[in-house]
């Protein structure tokens, strides 16, 4: 990995090289991650086993038609520790993370499965909590959790408990939401701060103590996303920066786009208490989780009434611009920083963070 | 657990002690084995805590309407230790769970999503045979495995490889199938052996020699499905017996339908080296697990259409009428033994087999 800050300009021809799967003959935390080893994974190993023909697929969510409309399917297994966190617990995440990762194809969430793993020995007053957090966020979310299961493993075996919660959603007519789909003049908008929830889990795993506790951003995003579409169908991408961060979404969509993207560092919203932590840890904010948080690609002329949109939902309310997309350096996200100087903002090989979700 | 020989009269007075909830203040193994623990955890855990509304809520499978259409969604996870058994895979076992679970809604599966749980250290090798056998059962089952999640657990933390899979399925038209649709005089019918999967598993763990080995009858279902609703629409109730065995989808089914069930026990077809398996560790195998059979109740007049149906697929081959739903003792599944005799055939407290699937 190598984020280096260059003044001119900057020698390409370095950054790719991702490790070939065959040098890790066992899995690593980092194939969990997010980064350039998950995505090995799935293109050197699950493509090929699985026998999908597309490139696409495996990915966070997937769409199909069925019965004259379009339906977006998606899932997750959360695995985050400690269970509960300020700001939220495994419970919520695992409904916001599904149902944000269904509204990032611009469809209206539905309903949920929920598979739970449990630990022999799992106190049930701990499942309960959990199990109305994620009543609670489905209430809020607007969709239903409608079939499950429960699987119990030896003491020592699992981790307390696992969650895999998937997703169905209906995407509206004329929706038209994927990561391939940014041009160069397009606006990259953030919805809000950056790193809340990695450092809201890092800080009580690291006990770190602030003058204001450090709270995780989860949240759903579903009724913004909706609200964003109606004033702008056009709207070309959605991605909601969990694990990896915001450097990982952005680089997925100038990939995928084959586009370059230019961001302007000094405007990414953090809270200051995130940014002590991230300088504490020495983490950069970019590569750090979020759970409530989106970056939306829309065409300059739509740029405006889409802000308009968030600032209308309180998730939201403090989404600025913070870049474009251009035509040079396709496939590379550069941020400009504070001083003026340009750095390639690099995906992460695998997660600084490992179980943050 | 009161599973008795009787002569005569039974006095089912005895029969329902449903340990609460409370008298279990941790999880333990019996939670997760599709028995009367799980069920509990189901009705007094789950549905209260996710605000579901329905009692139905939470099961193997739900279906729901969407435009226009009705759609099947279900999920399970799988956590079968050895990860490798004679006859199938943890991977094999993924998808035709999840394909079957669907197919018991009378729909036809459509997409599968996977989400992997894996633990640092877990060879890769075994990732991909795992993944193979997936991509091989689903090429079988005739879906597409179509968007997917890894997560990475610390050494020590998880168990090799846990696997959740949910799938999505269409509904045809004009069908009709739920466990509170059996009503007096339908045949019950069983599509083949019981307990190959269970003591495939058992067998490696136990290290059991047979002459012939034991093979897990891991398959899917829908083809079959697809045929038999093709020949009568009517069907009732479609199930799989998984954990529990037969004896829990027909206890499920008599307690939904408020009607009884009488099974000659004697006409159950059930491979000799199994029963041997089941005598040398003093298992039931009607509570023993399967992977590739069901149960249906199809209304007298449809009866000897449905098993030709069945007959005309390989995974039914052996099908054949076990009994009766009756107008008596209603929630309670009885068995004519081979001596004439009756017994009870009780619902699991829990799965006499843990980490079976």
């Amino acid at each position: 990995m190598t984020d280096r800050n260059v003044s001119t300009t900057i020698d390409f021809s370095t950054l790719s090289c991702p490790a070939p799967l065959r040098d890790y003959p066992n899995i690593i935390l980092a194939h969990g991650g997010g980064g350039r080893l998950s995505n090995e994974l799935i293109e050197h190993l699950f493509l090929p086993a699985l026998g999908s023909d597309s490139q696409d697929a495996l990915r966070d969510s997937a769409v199909f038609d069925v019965e004259g409309g379009r339906l977006a399917f998606s899932t997750d297994s959360y695995v985050v520790q400690p269970l509960f966190f300020p700001g939220g617990s495994i419970g919520d995440l695992a409904v916001n993370g599904t149902v944000n990762d269904i509204a990032m194809s611009g469809a209206r969430p539905l309903h949920l499965s929920a598979g739970f793993i449990l630990e022999e020995g799992f106190p049930i007053v701990k499942l309960k909590r959990i199990a109305e957090d994620m009543g609670r966020a489905a209430r809020r979310a607007g969709i239903s959790i409608i079939t499950g299961d429960t699987k119990v493993v030896e003491r020592g075996h699992g981790d307390g408990c696992y969650i895999n919660t998937a997703g169905v959603g209906v995407v509206p007519p004329a929706i038209n939401i994927a990561p391939d789909l940014a041009r160069p003049g397009d606006v990259v908008i953030l919805s809000g701060t950056i790193g809340d929830h990695g450092m809201a889990v890092m800080s009580v795993r690291e006990g770190l103590e602030f003058e204001a506790t450090i709270q995780s951003d989860s949240a759903p995003l579903a009724d913004m996303v909706a609200k964003m579409l109606a004033a702008c169908p056009g709207i070309r991408v959605l991605r909601d920066p969990t694990r990896g961060g915001l450097a990982a979404s952005l680089n997925e969509i100038a990939a995928s786009s084959h586009c370059g993207i230019v961001i302007d560092e000094a405007s990414l919203p953090i809270n200051s208490e995130v940014q002590s932590a991230c300088e504490i840890l020495g983490l950069d904010p970019l590569l750090v989780a979020n759970e409530g948080k989106l970056v939306c690609i829309a065409p300059q002329q739509d740029a405006e009434q889409v802000l308009q949109a968030m600032h209308a939902d309180p998730v939201g309310a403090r989404a600025i611009p913070i870049g474009r997309i251009v035509d040079e350096h396709a496939g590379v996200v550069v941020a400009k920083t504070a001083i003026g100087a340009k750095r390639v903002v690099s995906v992460p090989i695998g997660e600084q963070l490992p179980r943050i979700c």
